[in-house]
């Protein structure tokens, strides 16, 4: 800089603090080389000797898909928000695997560009979240460790929804409705998320009614992400007579599958909820869990950052009271189904603090 | 840094480029002074020198909502996809209005923090566009300047969906079927989005049909966005005896209203096609036209840094042999509905390059 313009460090930097005691013609010459040279010190120096960047990453796939595919796009637009009122930044990069994600965290990390990142998505023995507790790297991770045995380490936070809790909400609204035939409409199990779920409405099913095993499968029901899946098997179901009150789903795809079929099968009345309350189940009149993506979005900060006015991002469980937050969701009732000629009459009377009403 | 670790300049200097020539015990107490200070010279440093902070910023509204609020997201995939593979990043903020979108753009440039900015939600005279163009940022808006005068101005870059386009791609491939009475289903009037939308029916049923403004106006029914709204709309103009073949519609929310009025009033295969090709209208087998938001992301990476391989992102019409990409969105045709008791079995013979048959 001082260079190109021809003139001393110390000249350069009159002009930028006080102009006023640079020559017009010296000032306009550093001015060019500083246009020039596009030369920005704000941010960026303070980044280097604070290693602030006010920045965190976060991963962001290709592509969404499915009516939940909407969930981590919620969950980034609240990010965002909070994140906002702290004047943080958030940063998107792409990666093809957990390597390449590891390989972004680095860069991004040596390059300054983030003070920590918030990993979503994880696995069994998750790579990503190894690599960041061994570097000492901030981090969050939305969704639990599923069976790791590391799912309690201080040093690996995480925030996530209470599957459980919300479909067992669920469950136990019906149940106060006087319903007892309640089916389970779940994906096949194995998966840690519809596993969790599954047990909710177990729970509830075996405290109201004592079912065991047998009574339980028989009111099971599987079918693979996706209307048309649910759809024909909810149809089967009811052809074969199985005499069902209503049926809890571990998604909303799979919820309008069920809709349509009991609907078309004649029940304008059948209970049906989802889980996620997407958008499409608002549309619908789908009753659906909700995430409150808000409070898991404001959760993640907290776990990261700090209470609010914090700045700083420490490793580990240094940052907040505690290291995990486990969000109970919200039972959002939709009384009147768009997909029902009659609307729904049946209403429910006990609220408790998670569920509430909606008419639209 | 040389002061903390009391050593000289020169000294730092060869701990970070050749640490042999450094005496051990010097070089450990220049590393301690390094990892206290968190010094990070790479990108920082490079940015300071270059202004190339190798990151494009985009504004993200805290909330999406409705069945069509996705479509930012699945564009912000797309754009994050085709960043990646031009090593760029993209950085979210979150703003109130365009005076604190501006001074965000302005924080951000200021910083060296982002090489340009996409700018959405694009209004008549847009304040930020201004600003913009004014301080000769590098930026690309994703939506036509509805109105302006400065539509084909080359120092306001902007690539849109040709929504005209895609309606009257609909229009045609059920006239094509030998449907004549083709309602339209849209916003009120005066929306930029929705007339254009509109204006792609007008043309097809004009250049098929020959129909004057009194015919048009017979066959055009209204709603306000959302699934409800256009179920009642639907519903009265049946139940108003007007004989009507098939609908397109504005967006998939007043599609899928459309398809549930209609499917409940016993026409299993009274064609309705959407407009946005949203998860909704794949779950339910609703037919509707896609924006090819891929296509969109890329075309706005060309205009804001010119072909593959570029890196710098100069200001306006320089970066691209066009100021402006006006993208031409793809009729997706579904057979079965799965609204719809029988699977409809009707189907289309032409095909024209942007309508593309799906089976689910």
């Amino acid at each position: 800089m001082a260079a190109r313009a021809g003139v001393s460090r110390q000249t350069v930097s009159n002009v930028l603090n006080s102009p006023e005691v640079v020559r017009p013609a010296t000032r306009n010459r550093v001015q060019l080389a500083i246009d020039e040279l596009g030369y920005r010190p704000h941010a960026s120096a303070r980044r280097l000797r604070t290693r602030q960047s006010s920045t965190i990453g976060i991963r962001l796939d290709p592509v969404a898909g499915g009516i939940s595919g909407s969930i981590l796009d919620r969950y980034l637009h609240a990010l965002v928000a909070h994140a906002d009122g702290r004047s943080m930044r958030i940063t998107l990069f792409t990666a093809s695997d957990p390597a390449d994600e590891i390989a972004h965290y680095a860069r991004l990390r040596d390059g300054a560009d983030i003070d920590g990142v918030v990993v979503t998505a994880t696995q069994y023995d998750d790579p990503r979240i190894e690599w960041l507790a061994r570097e000492r790297m901030p981090f969050v991770a939305f969704g639990r460790p599923w069976g790791a045995e590391r799912a309690d380490d201080p040093d690996r936070l995480w925030v996530d929804v209470d599957g459980r809790a919300g479909v067992r909400a669920a469950t136990e609204h019906l149940i106060g409705r006087g319903l007892t035939r309640i089916g389970f409409l779940g994906w096949p199990a194995g998966s840690g998320t519809g596993d969790d779920r599954r047990s909710g409405w177990e729970a509830a099913m075996v405290t109201a009614f004592g079912l065991g095993a047998s009574a339980l499968a028989e009111l099971t029901i599987e079918a693979t992400e996706g209307v048309p899946n649910a759809r024909i098997a909810v149809e089967r179901l009811l052809a074969s007579g199985a005499g069902l009150d209503a049926l809890v789903c571990a998604s909303d795809a799979l919820g309008l599958g069920a809709m349509m079929a009991v609907r078309e099968a004649g029940h304008p009345h059948f209970p049906v909820i989802g889980f996620d309350n997407t958008p499409v189940a608002k549309a619908v009149g789908l009753s659906s869990v909700d995430q409150r993506l808000d409070v898991v979005a404001r959760a993640t900060l907290e776990l990261l950052m700090g209470p609010e006015g914090t700045r700083v991002l420490p490793h580990g469980s240094a940052a907040a009271d505690a290291a995990h937050r486990l969000i109970t969701p919200q039972l959002i009732v939709r009384r009147s189904s768009h997909l029902a000629p009659v609307e729904e009459a049946g209403g429910s009377k006990a609220f408790d603090h998670n569920e509430r009403e909606q008419e639209e």
